[in-house]
């Protein structure tokens, strides 16, 4: 997606070898127009999929998945990274370990919000060692639900995130694939 | 806004004579043709302010901000509850409690995110006691930008935070008013 493209080059900021900090358009301050464009995508790449409900984690992915869900007009979950008070009742848990935060947080979805009918594509804002849509695709398993696919924002290609999640079989669409970050430029793949 | 009161009684759950649960449908599930229709009323209800940008806090404001921003056009920053290792540089702080969740936070905007030219529009998902309202306005102060107004989805009429609110002379504009929570009902007050 060219646009995306041209945001993370013009307008990110690189940290060493394998951050590229998105603040100023994607997981901070959120550029509202580029976003809805991003959904749009999302639409466009599956919409070959009988897509019923869209699952995120918070709080980097709720804004493309807010707007995939607008495209698709299907609902969003988005899972929790700890129990809250209100969150009473059965949920489905999953452990998730956060390489930028460095910790583990517990993932988790009520029991409610997911049902064996759905088929249910994720989205998220960065896929790097792919912990985080691991630990969504256990959930959606414990629920019996289908994954129909999984749509990344940016995806780090040089991290191992795509091949794990192809070995279990899962469509991966990566709006911008990075290559290589270093000696303050970032090379794309072309996908 | 007729739409929400429906969902709200419809959809969802009381608990004891404080809590709605509306995890069906605005903060865990979100059902994503109420929420372009909750951005596009915030438009309608600010449109005499000159509105640069939206100012929410993670996770519940980020979906309702959104759609704001896209109804407006202008770009929305969410407000961080934990320095994370990406976000470094200066950040204006403020310490918030969350009666539901017990606990305090320390909530965060990148000092890069916001300029004395902005007039923002703080948009939540609750408005109960005005502690997280009142965090944002204190960073904003921090900033020098100037607060348009706060826009709620569902205010607890029967808690002190819009008057807390008033009282710094800010406009707020609740979506949802609840007059009272009690034996499996909720009132309303006609906003």
């Amino acid at each position: 997606m060219e646009l995306l493209q041209k945001a993370i080059q013009e307008r990110g900021t690189i940290i060493g070898d394998t951050i590229v900090k998105v603040d100023s358009f994607l997981n901070h301050e959120m550029d509202t127009a580029l976003l809805y464009e991003i959904g749009q995508e999302f639409r466009r790449q599956f919409q070959h999929k009988p897509v019923t409900k869209i699952v995120t984690i918070e709080a980097g992915g709720i804004a493309p998945a807010l707007m995939a869900g607008l495209a698709f007009n299907v609902p969003v979950v988005y899972a929790k990274k700890q129990k809250s008070l209100t969150m009473k009742g059965d949920v489905y848990i999953e452990s998730v370990y956060s390489f930028t935060k460095q910790v583990h947080s517990n993932v988790t979805i009520s029991k409610d919000r997911l049902s064996p009918e759905d088929h249910v594509l994720i989205i998220d804002d960065f896929l790097a060692n792919g912990e985080a849509a691991a630990g969504l695709i256990s959930i959606l398993n414990q629920a019996g639900a289908t994954v129909a696919g999984i749509g990344i924002v940016i995806e780090k290609s040089f991290q191992r995130g795509r091949s794990r999640l192809e070995e279990l079989g899962i469509e991966v669409v990566s709006l911008a694939r990075i290559a290589r970050i270093g000696e303050g430029k970032i090379e794309f793949l072309n996908s």
